[in-house]
């Protein structure tokens, strides 16, 4: 299809999709002339997906560029990306350097990471990804302002999210190429992620009303 | 305990504790003198909740001086003002007014909430929650970009987060007496909310390279 079509079938004006190419967020077209370019399904999925990591998950194109890269790297095997790609996803600020609660909730996380016997994706690589230093911070957090968060509290969260990732998963698997597959996990992740917050308030606010009106 | 203390208890400069108790998000401190004031246990929770929402949950002071009302609402049951004020915690921006995928989005919210039997605070309420906005256009989102979003997709989430509810609020009744029910309770919305996100990420990651790797 022409730009035109692939503007009207995503509803990202032809502007943007060109600046989406110019950035590298959007692979080139097939070139036919020099002012014209041939653009396949790929670039209507991929356009998905820089609008789901852009507008939904707020990210700055450069971080979008690089969550795109991690799932492009081709030195991991094609089914290591997947997890590359999540684990590139950006995060809140990162932990306060050297504060004792740092230092502290680094050790916790270590020790609930341990315990539920995760960090496959850690051990391959050098630098702590952003969701484990955005957990660390949340420990952080938690710890600085008195609130419970020891291991006990949070493994029923670590509980949940791993029964949650099995049902994520077998979404992603309904999609039939690595690469679709790979586009709807980061997709996917960042869209459910207000489904999930919301969801988790209107359970709270249920529960809190059921509890104290029958108290 | 003077102003300073309750800095030096705290971790919170004067100024900003000053600033805090003009923006009223903080109750005065029993007045001494005309520039002397005794503050309690109770200002130094608060101020726990006050960083919480401000620091971690990033909110406006305007927005956290709003979440606090709906805590301290006089016209509300002292138990159903814990769930008006998770209620009225803030959330992305609302949906687009107006767009066909809202609409729908609309209608597959309520059928959700509807197949769960929630909604139990909704009803008394004529405006609906910052969180039930937050789902519509989440859903809205994933329709707009061709993703799945029907009930048996959105299901699975609504069921973990009722269990963490359970959890969550058995934590929250660890508090004596109502009041820091409340502010608990608020706190640790909050609080947890990048513990959670954080997880499920670990979570995802750490099931991808499982499941492929052993493919």
């Amino acid at each position: 299809m022409r730009l035109a079509e692939l503007s009207e079938r995503s509803g990202v004006s032809t502007a943007t999709i060109k600046y989406y190419l110019r950035e590298g967020l959007l692979p080139p077209g097939e070139r036919l002339t020099a002012t014209k370019a041939e653009y396949g399904e790929e670039h209507l999925r991929r356009l998905r997906l820089v609008r789901a990591l852009i507008q939904v998950g707020r990210m700055p194109v450069a971080t979008a560029r690089e969550v795109l890269k991690a799932a492009e790297d081709e030195s991991l095997s094609q089914h290591l990306r997947l997890g590359a790609a999540i684990w590139a996803l950006p995060h809140g600020p990162g932990p306060e350097q050297g504060t004792p609660e740092t230092a502290r909730a680094r050790e916790q996380a270590d020790a609930l990471l341990e315990r539920l016997g995760w960090a496959a994706h850690d051990r391959k690589t050098e630098t702590p990804s952003p969701a484990y230093r955005m957990l660390v911070e949340a420990i952080a957090s938690l710890a600085r302002l008195g609130y419970p968060h020891d291991t006990g509290h949070l493994l029923p969260y670590a509980r949940l999210v791993s029964e949650l990732a099995v049902h994520e998963l077998d979404v992603v698997q309904t999609y039939d190429t690595p690469g679709e597959q790979i586009e709807a996990s980061v997709a996917l992740t960042v869209l459910y992620e207000p489904v999930l917050l919301s969801l988790r308030r209107l359970a709270q606010a249920e529960e809190s009303v059921h509890r104290f009106d029958e108290a």
